[in-house]
């Protein structure tokens, strides 16, 4: 039995990193950027209004109201590109590049227009307003983003306002799920007499895509040694990552140990100090890494966050592959197994005085996925301890 | 201009609801349920054991070590379905339904084999022990999800537990967005002078698929009426929603609003006292909403967020349509604009005493959208007011 900071040391260590593609912006959120990007231009690229109005040399407005000559206009797309002289004006539109020689823009409800072409500038403009400078939100040249960090979907306007078209990521892992045990049946069948659905295998399967993966769901696995094998031994070929769940305890049925021993794989660790997830399983078969999972869901997916999510995103070269951490404040006691390092589903929201709160989910054991349903974080209770209701956790989100 | 809360009772009032289809549990991540789900079978379905071990009646094992008789074997998915007699035990494996007239688990480790078929209890059984009772974790016939809710990661498992391997949801609404103004270009042009790449497009295309539509980009549209138009009446038949970006503000090739009207769109609101976003345009064209947002990306996102989401939402009949909401600590001052209420992108963190806190971003105004690409949050400040450093403010999470 090893501590889970052990584990993740070596999925950490067992990982390697897979290759480069370019794909659409348009779908790489949730990818790995492999590249720095780079702006290629200044942004704004100009000198830019704020305000559609008229823009003036603020010295010239000093004893407004005072009446300027319009020698143009200047708008979105099509700007006035000669010099400013003093005692002129130019009709300016927001967005629209500034003249040379201008230095303020004065806003058009702050102005009156004449039909001789004239303007009437009713108060002083005031030197720098509503221009917003060459480069002043970014410098031509500036690392923006760095390879490794997953694209969200608040990064897509800055890609797309540098060309980033296209971006090149690392490719995505591909994740074959094997669930087994005699009593699981498919989602789609009505369970017989001993028996009940199969509900890791979809569920491995979204958390798989929504850390980058591509992903095979395989047809259950009964408990039958050489079908296993030979189930294994298939995915294996096809798969960069293989994640069983079930047939990990110690009764005389929980065979992927065995299987896995038999077809030759190195086996890293068979228990960690965790709870929920015990008996979970990392191995190595030929290139790819498999993990066998408790088949219990809530185990199932506990042992994903923490193990299988961070061997997805290692493969992608994620700078970081670990869930986000923080602190909350408990609304009920949370208690640790005696031995085991122990993690709670909770739901968080937040109090008046600005306190994140941790919610512990009705949770009878590992095996109430209901409560799970409910769960954005989880609540770490270090082996042994208690944490009592008004007190600070350590979470992770999920 | 109209408040927010006025804008938000507007666009609720306006926009109804689609039909419903079914979809594989697989793909329904994001997608509002459009049934109630409910449990077609009690769980644990038998009384499980949790543990391998030998199933016994307690009272049989109170002066242990005891030696009992093993009758038989409960395997996961072939459980022994005989009556326990008192002197009994049966070999049981985790999972295994626990067999009439029994009501204890020993795990094996506290008990020894014998070779002629009968097993030592070591350690008396608690009566119950490792016993998840029938219907314990949900009795058959409760509603677990309700027609509203937003399918998560974490409700897959509980999903496909009670077969519900096809998901009945709303249809997904049709959105269609137009990047308007001479001054942008496609994100894979470079961009000549007076020029910006258009941004907006592919963010809001992104950020709508997020929440459930399916989009169409259009070509983007110069700053010509005729133009115009014809892109909107074209949009608007394919689509239930048209988000447009740019020409909304009041200069004279703002031409969102006057092509709305010429074909005999009955705008909702203009203006909303919100930055950033004040021109913000929602109206009807035939069956078609129409969002005009204003065209710096920042200002796009923010009302896209209020304003679109809200109406994606409702159209999937969702029960919550609006952005959650929380309260933090400020890490730095807040300053709302005088006549507007004010959303500025934060970052959130936590402090080891369970405060959450929120990082206002660097920000230079609506358009500095580089500072937005690491927001996950929104701090809101209302109008004329200003939050300090260390005080609570309101945020909604992005």
């Amino acid at each position: 039995m090893i501590d889970i900071s052990q584990a993740i040391k070596i999925i950490d260590r067992e990982t390697g990193s897979l290759g480069t593609e370019k794909v659409d912006l348009a779908v790489a959120v949730g990818r790995v950027l492999s590249e720095d990007v780079i702006a290629d231009t200044n942004l704004p690229p100009f000198d830019r209004s704020q305000m559609d109005g008229y823009v003036v040399i603020a010295a010239d407005t000093i004893a407004a109201p005072v009446t300027l000559k319009v020698v143009g206009e200047s708008a979105a797309g099509r700007g006035w590109h000669r010099k400013l002289q003093t005692g002129q004006a130019v009709a300016i539109m927001t967005g629209a590049p500034v003249p040379k020689g201008a230095d303020a823009v004065q806003k058009i409800e702050l102005t009156r227009q004449s039909a001789d072409g004239s303007v009437e500038i009713l108060e002083p403009a005031e030197t720098g307003k509503f221009i917003v400078r060459l480069g002043s939100e970014i410098e031509k040249g500036t690392a923006i983003f760095r390879s490794g960090e997953i694209v969200t979907e608040n990064m897509i306007a800055t890609l797309a306002a540098f060309g980033y078209a296209k971006v090149m990521v690392t490719n995505r892992p591909r994740v074959s799920i094997l669930g087994t045990g005699s009593e699981i049946v498919d989602m789609t069948k009505k369970p017989g007499r001993d028996q009940i659905r199969n509900s890791n295998s979809v569920m491995l399967d979204v958390l798989s895509r929504k850390f980058g993966a591509v992903t095979t769901i395989l047809p259950n696995a009964k408990d039958e040694i050489s079908y296993l094998e030979s189930q294994i031994k298939n995915a294996a070929k096809k798969s960069d990552i293989l994640v069983m769940t079930g047939g990990v305890s110690v009764g005389k049925y929980d065979l992927t140990k065995l299987a896995l021993t038999d077809l030759g794989a190195e086996i890293f660790f068979d228990k960690v100090r965790l709870k929920p997830g015990k008996p979970a399983v990392f191995a190595r078969l030929g290139n790819t890494l498999v993990f066998g999972l408790p088949g219990n869901p809530v185990s199932a997916a506990v042992t994903f966050h923490l193990f299988v999510r961070l061997a997805i995103l290692k493969m992608q070269n994620a700078s970081t592959t670990t869930q986000q951490q923080g602190f909350a404040v408990l609304a009920a006691d949370a208690r640790a197994a005696k031995e085991r390092d122990t993690y709670l589903p909770a739901k968080l929201s937040t109090d008046k005085s600005g306190h994140l709160i941790a919610n512990p989910l009705k949770w009878f054991g590992s095996s109430d996925f209901i409560g799970f349903a409910r769960a954005d974080s989880l609540i770490f209770v270090q082996k042994g301890g208690e944490i009592k209701k008004g007190e600070v956790a350590a979470i992770v989100y999920l």
